[in-house]
């Protein structure tokens, strides 16, 4: 793989779940997501094998793991096991936060991928 | 491994080298580490067999590659393979940077620890 440089913010974006987008940069052995929410959006409880650490660089982004909400304001940052149930929401002005998952998530890339619009060209 | 949450910004840091510090968050496949760059600091030249993913959140962060320099501002983000050769330098307020390694850095785990204060308890 060789070096790669991208404006994060601009990359393009998929849909998590409704109101909920990503801004994925892969590398081999980690993927980055910037993660938008909108206002008002969550996302239900769900889990999947990848470790998954993040940072919440605007608003707040709550995670509830094992019953409890965790209230995350910027540079507050959590690691999550591979496997852990857990669930999100966010605070009134929505949320930004950096997601990183060990190793990185292939269904993301493909969806991602899938999205690609061809050259028109 | 245990759910984690903390307060990146107010982790205890360590030096990487003069006038550059980070605050590290371990998890078991991948290590986030907030570093801040002091105005006018630079790291030299080196490598690590991990793969580096990052994005600069505050100030310019450029890291010279392949001797090339790519000067990177808010929400650029990177991917360095495992064994790139790479130095870096900051604009003249300094950076903000959040890295990622995959695996984590076993030397900055033990520098890290090595630094803590004993419990005066």
């Amino acid at each position: 793989m060789e070096p790669q440089f991208a404006r994060l913010d601009q990359t393009r974006a998929f849909e998590l779940v409704t109101g909920v987008t990503g801004r994925p940069l892969f590398g081999e052995g980690a993927m980055l997501n910037l993660v938008r929410f909108e206002p008002g959006s969550t996302v239900p409880a769900h889990s999947h094998p990848h470790e998954q650490i993040g940072v919440v660089l605007e608003g707040m982004q709550a995670l509830v793991v094992d019953g409890v909400a965790h209230e995350l304001e910027p540079f507050e940052a959590y690691v999550l096991p591979g496997g852990i149930e857990h669930s999100a929401y966010c605070g009134p002005e929505g949320a930004l936060v950096l997601d990183v998952f060990t190793p990185i998530r292939e269904d993301y890339h493909e969806r991602w991928h899938a999205e690609e619009v061809p050259d028109a060209g």
